[in-house]
């Protein structure tokens, strides 16, 4: 069986673990005070050129998505998000456990659109008993998106303005970011990026870390106290050095970007195989996130041989998968899947 | 000006204060445990012929339905409504503060029917990860709902069945239940209400009180430690006996079902004036509350000498306002209001 | 049976209720939007001397305190106060529920000095994982204390600077102010109190009101979306006029203060008889509330023909017992109670 | 300079790196349903003889003691702690941001007594208004304490015997449980803890892994749905099989246990040493933490060439530090340390 379920089903780059191995001895300060954590952080502030952010390394993405958004809301406060976002489906309830209504927007593609966000804002306003509802008062996106669709720069400059119009800070959920910076449809640097959001994450789980996802506070209004608020949910590392080790790693050597280039380059020939055939995609994903759309009986021939992960079924009963690629995925498991798409669907 | 934009108006029906005046000398002791909370309670459990019950009177109906959801569920579960129920627009996000998610069904006439549960909670379970998502955990209902359409009988024992399927404790929310329970259309009691719901509240409000709801909890198993969540809520009155005194009041010579009838019949009045002149009606409403569909022109002109709130603008420039009657509506106010509908609109 | 066991044993002062039936059937909007409310918030403004405060009118004090603490803290703050503070005992977690720590400082006499706030906060501060401890953000003291001591002007303005050297908010419950106020041992003024404290309430459950606490924000930064945080809590009655009616008829003709001497005054008649009968007292109490330590004996005796409540047992198997006055504390009862004490203890 | 100042200095014992890279290409479903997950629950469970106890791995202390204590109230429920404890001290109010008061005891060697509980509990339920305090409903401990002391089998099984008489959920935090089971003061087994308390945790981090906590509940009526308080917590890993394989290597031959053992022999060795040296011990610990006494002098002599935790200061002008051993502390370095206390200080 050859796996393209998810992205991340092996442990780690083996980089990443032979850096654990060669400092395992070292002796360090715990919770993120360490020098491979401070090296970390000054790494991403450069390749966000952005040297006055505050970055801290937490462990995983929910984790990360409810500290920041409980750090910045006041509790009669909402979060606005495309209805597809990860807060407002997966994250089982964790944006509420912390007191906060998501207000989800209806979104085809998984993206937010700036005029979306004003309407939601001007509605929320011009009601004369506004006190009634949860005021919107922050914007989470993904990008990519969890359907694999990208933010343009135009559309990220558009959703700044109305963010900045309505003082709502803009947080953007990086779990798959690198896939989205290496796509060749991406127009949006991380600098820019960085200059555009308040606050965002650059994830690592997904992108050859054992885990890890770098929360980048460029807004120096949101910067204060965020250690306690990690702390609270339970998400300061003792071993903090892992997370620096880590980080580290990813952002030497040009190592993050390398990792998502290969995924993205093997997702492509795999969405270039689908198209070729004839096979339509449910979503028209340029990053390591691809979701064609089978027959019952495409799919149970492929599952022969790959692993995917069923995504939904379509009111004319056939079914959306997942193929992902990640920076273990082999050519010549790319190779094979695209001839079994080619030869035999 | 000549007043019909909500149901609380006015301060209470005369014979709430005459009691409140009569008695208002009495000692009693605090926090619901005097002599007329006692009474009021009994009083309830009778009209409900739900003996074992546990009736507790609250101020408020946000503050009710906050206090229940937070007594039931625990943190990873969310609460099913209609799109369109007040916990999931006009409470200011109360239930998330508890730390809820709100589960919103879309919904065209302000009701959840059964089959629409049973999909919710079949896509759950049948969801390999369905720890990533809320629980649904409960089903909250409003009777009549805020659009002033009610549940049948049928539909009732429909959603307790599927309830009882799913283990989701049934809630009624009755700000509103007098004028449900007083319309021509209904076919529900009382008792049967009591029957079928695990929990539901009897407004007192928006029927004559100065405040007051009474919470009805008839499933043994959701009934230990209440008190101790009304206190944490900030709902344990001191001077309990005030909403004793009222609730007594309207339980009493069937006060609060006279009260409903006049209000209903008011509302029905005016509805067949508007019927009779050809105006569409956004919601078939057999309630205290009407919904006409106007014109920019004929608002204008009823809001000359007339009160009304303003519900919504339609796509073709159109307004939906809301007329309300209530205990306090006189008969040659609503007689002016069907004269002005006849003949200025 | 007469009865001293608290002061909110009946109704309301006669004014109250006489001004809520003459306005019964005045019209008006809700939520607090009514020329009643809006009257008795320019009332207490100029009571205050604080023309710029924002005043809301709450109906209880659990709920003033749980909605003033969640507008004020981020989710890492904790509220300082003595550890014989009503938020720590007595609100059956509602702080908590909001999701911050009460952080109590031991106190023999109900009172929290400005040096133990100074230690608790240079101990937070000097500490090197300070965000591994709840951030003491805010400052929650009683006036007069639960156990009817007082802070002199001096004691207050020790705490205010404290509290400004540390950026910390200083609220203060004034659920039984009226009593410090009317007490001859203070030397405090209403407009000294508002310039002092960054937020305070002024009790009106416990001074004659049905039922009320006027919220009174002197700090504009605490100010903004404050009726939100209300709603959220189900704090926002829906006729806030009663609401209004009530302040507006206890700040008018000095009503508040004539019924707070009162009551001070029969306290004090009744600190003389016990004082002058060699009876201890567990604190020195020159308000409405006197703690006499009794002989079991003398409990018994006394309890034949007034009621009181036990606030503890002593070491040495004495009790200490709480005598209350109010407004509708009757000079013949206080009388009878003096002769009591002292002929028959 | 030589490192004492905490357990988690370096990175993890090297089988458990050796095995990370042996399995790094495997390919496992996520969160924990891989193979060596089941595995090292597998392992767990027979450890405990506990074939019923369903366990969690989960990444810290902080965060297993958040997501049990979430798991196991109800809004209005507090925990016992001794005041000493982690959860009350050391974790940011996370308990409290979960809603619940932390219930302290004082307690001078960081123990809880069965008979402070007993005293807690009578005195919620005899009070008339217990409804106004928090109701107190789970018992928190630690073994070995935060002070590196140890609770007897007999002090164990009363704790047991007065929570079940109080129905009172034990929950034993296990941050250090290796080094308390290794402790030659130890009469407790693994079993008897599995079997005293209701749900426990076994500490990873702090006995030479990278991370990990596996949490063991016993009692069947906590363990439903706890998956989804995981995911709610943001502690759900997605490459779980980190934590499998590395709770699968601390429980196969033994090493959890090894560590622990290694670990408490060269504390003792310091132990001796300070003793013989006449040096006073805050604690009288049998663990992998000691605390002597220390002059200021002393502490600096020793400062020269080692590194240790300042604990608190004296009221005596000495302070009391903190000396941790753990699975890398090298021998020669602990007799370099026994050497330094006997000739220098």
């Amino acid at each position: 069986m050859i796996r393209f379920e998810c992205d991340y089903l092996e442990g780690a780059h083996p980089l990443i673990l032979q850096r654990l191995a060669e400092t395992n001895m070292e002796q360090t300060p715990g919770y993120g005070t360490d020098i491979h954590s401070e090296n970390a952080r000054r790494l991403i502030c450069a390749a966000c050129k952005a040297p006055k952010a505050k970055v801290h390394l937490l462990v995983g993405g929910t984790q990360a998505n409810a500290v920041v958004i409980s750090s910045v809301l006041r509790p009669h406060q909402g979060v606005i998000c495309a209805d597809t976002g990860h807060i407002n489906i997966h994250e089982s309830g964790a944006i509420e456990a912390g007191g906060h209504k998501v207000l989800p927007i209806p979104s085809k593609d998984g993206k937010l659109h700036a005029a979306a966000v004003k309407v939601c804002c001007d509605n929320h306003y011009q009601d004369d008993s506004q006190e009634h509802m949860v005021q919107p008062a922050m914007v989470y996106i993904s990008q990519p998106t969890e359907n694999g669709t990208l933010y343009s720069k135009e559309e990220l400059h558009q959703l700044a303005a109305i963010c900045r119009e309505y003082s709502l800070p803009l947080y953007l959920d990086g779990a798959r970011l690198s896939y989205g910076l290496a796509s060749p449809k991406n127009d949006l640097s991380l600098p820019e990026i960085a200059a555009l959001c308040d606050i965002f994450y650059i994830g690592g789980t997904k992108t050859g870390a054992l885990f890890g996802e770098a929360v980048v506070i460029t807004n120096p209004a949101l910067q204060k106290d965020f250690r306690y608020l990690i702390k609270q949910h339970g998400a300061l590392l003792a071993k903090g050095r892992l997370l620096g080790i880590q980080f580290e790693t990813l952002f030497t050597d040009d190592l993050y970007m390398r990792i998502a280039r290969h995924a993205v380059d093997m997702a492509l020939q795999i969405k270039t195989a689908l198209t070729e055939k004839g096979i339509p995609l449910f979503y028209d994903s340029y990053t390591n996130q691809q979701f064609p759309i089978l027959t019952r009986a495409q799919a149970d021939t492929l599952a022969h041989d790959f692993a995917f992960s069923h995504w939904m079924h379509t009111a004319d009963e056939k079914t959306v998968i997942r193929l992902c690629t990640s920076w273990a995925t082999l050519p010549e498991h790319t190779a094979q899947l695209c001839n079994a798409i080619r030869s035999r669907l």
